[in-house]
């Protein structure tokens, strides 16, 4: 089941990730997966919501701590190797927003 | 064919959007249509990106000059209308998070 991630009170770090995809595969989707487990696993780490439609574009937002954490996982090695072969292979444009979140509201709140 | 929002340079507003979808349409889609559509109009706007996955997460961001300009979107008549079933009706759980871009790059820059 998707959800909704579930953060702590603003302010917090969403890096905005938008694409678009190649055609075929090309070892993309088993590389996001394990990006989104390594990205889980990192300091600051707060929470991840993606989605792809079906006519190609995708938005991935993942929420950090600190501006320090976003920074020490664009440049983790695992994480610097994807974003290379994600810049030549897989998507046919991309656009990473880094924002400062400073309010928040939902469904119940 | 979708698009990357071609934003001016930060800083900006971002507001994230990401919901969960009930069960069939009951005008949603129209509505949907309806809002970008009103909201491409309003001071302020530049842009959206919007993406929901076959899981049935969406995530739609919408960008905005200033502060105010969010808050005169949110408290739009016609919107507010909209919000009022999104929350009653076409919705499950969402999210709302109000955050200021600070950088930007993309597949070019």
């Amino acid at each position: 089941m998707p959800q909704i991630a579930k953060l702590p009170e603003p302010p917090y770090i969403a890096v905005i990730f938008t694409s678009l995809r190649t055609d075929g595969d090309a070892g993309y989707g088993e590389m996001a997966e394990a990006m989104v487990k390594l990205a889980a696993d990192q300091p600051g780490f707060l929470g991840v919501e993606s989605a792809r439609g079906a006519d190609g574009l995708g938005i991935t937002v993942s929420y950090w701590a600190s501006e320090d954490d976003v920074r020490r996982w664009r440049d983790h090695p695992e994480h610097a190797t994807a974003q290379k072969l994600g810049r030549e292979e897989w998507y046919s444009d991309f656009s990473v927003r880094i924002a400062r979140v400073e309010r928040a509201y939902g469904k119940t709140v």
